[in-house]
């Protein structure tokens, strides 16, 4: 049995409240994780050059001209980034929402966007893979994207994420993220919003850059740093190894990003990506961009951010019955062996000259 | 791409305000999901009989005394239910809360306890697979287990679940629940409290009650019904095939349940969980029972229920992101097929006489 000297730990997330059981006397190193191999199946792939006509028509995509040659051609190979509509979407892009009630019930229609940005024409490369200029265009392709939706007043939120590896959820391993817009504000992000409304209110401080100025000072779960984005593991984390970025300087949507802070946000994400391959050996994850509603004004309480979480344990019917997690990995040491990975590059990803 | 008369729906659960996205046009079928069977691994398992000094000191166990003779020692062979520590358990029974900052930060001392109730004697068998009185046995443990740990003051809510297969979080394949005790109400619980509570507020009646009376007259979305339980798909289910068993009768606390109830209780289990892996090919599950705190007294406002969710899908970053639940399944549809399943029993699981 445990001693009373090593009890776990209960810890609370500032910004929703929730607590998360954090295992402190038989903390788990990234090798004792039993993981779900990426592994390529091969077959053929929709998302590579040559196959543009198995999606749907594209939306946009970066396509540098060839030699100062005529721009090429929607729908042919020859882009970096590619935006196309899911194939098989979960919302429906046409139509009015007419709420209405089913009896006790309430429903509407599922109006909305859901799209696909194809993030290299390489099949074998991952976001962390690319050079850090082409991770920028996908999220300047982020940043287009959300423009151009916002302007549909039928949307609220728009969620960027990704699910890299088939236990994260992917259902294509070629390397892609996805936006979903969505005409009602999700549960959760009105949790989080809602919450660091409170801070705010009590503290007239933004929760968030409250945690930034805290973190540096301490230091011991600082994962990396740079001129605009701080990357640690968060003091109550759900799982393993979960990370965030935020940015130093408080903004409270991810749109607002000048080409500057997007720039270093590729230089931090091709951090945190290359770290946790090398610790954690390549782990599935998602990826989740937490952002403002499309339709708000900028304000002084939420500050957006990316959450980073690999996939390593299983949720199960103690987290879907209370909302607890238990976390056997403390976030100090798992910023610790995130921290003091090398970043040296495997070997690159070949780039297909375009 | 889809026609408007095809759009997916939006439906809201009327207790959290949960909204989640049925996909209307390309249901998912119980032969669509790519589910991980359920292996038995083989190997030494503490769970069974002859072993049990491997296991922490036994809490309490059904040992019925043989032809008349002795009652059995504890932890010896012989037992029907067995109650026992979590060798790892999350939490420490030991100790006192010592609730503190941590900079900004909030935690406390991981105090609780971990159970395991060992369902069965038999390495084979599973909850589904037993008689429905050895099923009852396991409900009459829940109850005495809770009824004992609710003098200790320290505790506010307790959790029973049930992970089965390795895929639902299951890490011993013995068939087996877990308790939780916790110092604090969980966030989900603390959630669903407050949403039915709004509901009595406005309506002056439980929204459970309310829900049982619209399902039993509409017909469309029930499973089974028994004297004292309606077994339902829920009108906004996360998970394809998530199914929840009422009590018809208002109770906000599972452990006020006479045997009667539990009698039927046992019987509703053993039909939808016969009925699940017939449809559904033996699943992997999680199961949690939904109940009031612990010291709280009996209430109106609040029903409790068990929820029932088979692991079909995989979670990925929108879920993670939004709280928003993408499923397949209408649940109108995986009523249909768990109403219309064979509830003939396979071949039984045989029992080891004791």
């Amino acid at each position: 049995m445990r001693g009373i000297g090593s009890l776990p730990e209960l810890r609370k997330d500032p910004i929703v409240g929730r607590w998360v059981i954090i295992s402190t006397d038989r903390a788990k190193r990234p090798s004792d994780f039993a993981r779900e191999v990426i592994q390529h199946r091969g077959g053929f792939c929709p998302f590579c050059y040559g196959n543009e006509s198995k999606t749907p028509p594209e939306i946009q995509a970066y396509r540098p001209s060839q030699n100062g040659g005529p721009p090429l051609e929607r729908d042919s190979p020859g882009w970096t980034v590619r935006v196309v509509p899911n194939k098989f979407p979960a919302l429906g892009i046409e139509g009015v929402l007419n709420r209405q009630a089913d009896g006790m019930f309430d429903k509407m229609n599922g109006i909305g966007a859901h799209e696909v940005i194809i993030e290299t024409q390489d099949h074998n490369a991952s976001l962390g893979t690319l050079p850090p200029k082409r991770i920028e265009d996908v999220l300047w392709t982020f940043r287009d994207r959300i423009l151009d939706l916002r302007k549909d007043l039928r949307f609220k939120y728009i969620l960027i994420f990704k699910n890299h590896g088939e236990a994260a959820g992917a259902t294509l391993e070629h390397s892609h993220s996805q936006l979903i817009a969505l005409p009602i504000l999700p549960i959760y992000v009105v949790e989080e919003i809602e919450g660091a409304k409170q801070y705010y209110i009590y503290k007239e401080r933004c929760v968030f850059c409250d945690i930034i100025r805290q973190e540096s000072e301490s230091g011991i779960r600082i994962v990396a740093e740079n001129e605009s984005f701080l990357t640690i593991a968060p003091y109550a984390p759900r799982f393993p190894f979960e990370t965030w970025i935020l940015p130093k300087e408080h903004e409270s949507a991810f749109e607002n990003s000048s080409s500057h802070t997007l720039e270093n946000l590729a230089k931090a994400l091709k951090v945190l990506l290359t770290r946790a391959d090398r610790v954690l050996d390549n782990p599935p994850y998602n990826l989740v961009i937490h952002s403002s509603p499309i339709q708000d004004p900028i304000n002084d309480h939420y500050h957006w951010h990316i959450e980073f979480m690999p996939k390593l344990t299983k949720t199960a019917g103690f987290e879907w019955g209370t909302g607890f997690y238990i976390n056997p990995t403390p976030p100090e040491e798992a910023a610790k062996f995130l921290r003091e990975a090398s970043v040296e590059e495997r070997p690159a990803a070949k780039e297909i000259p375009v």
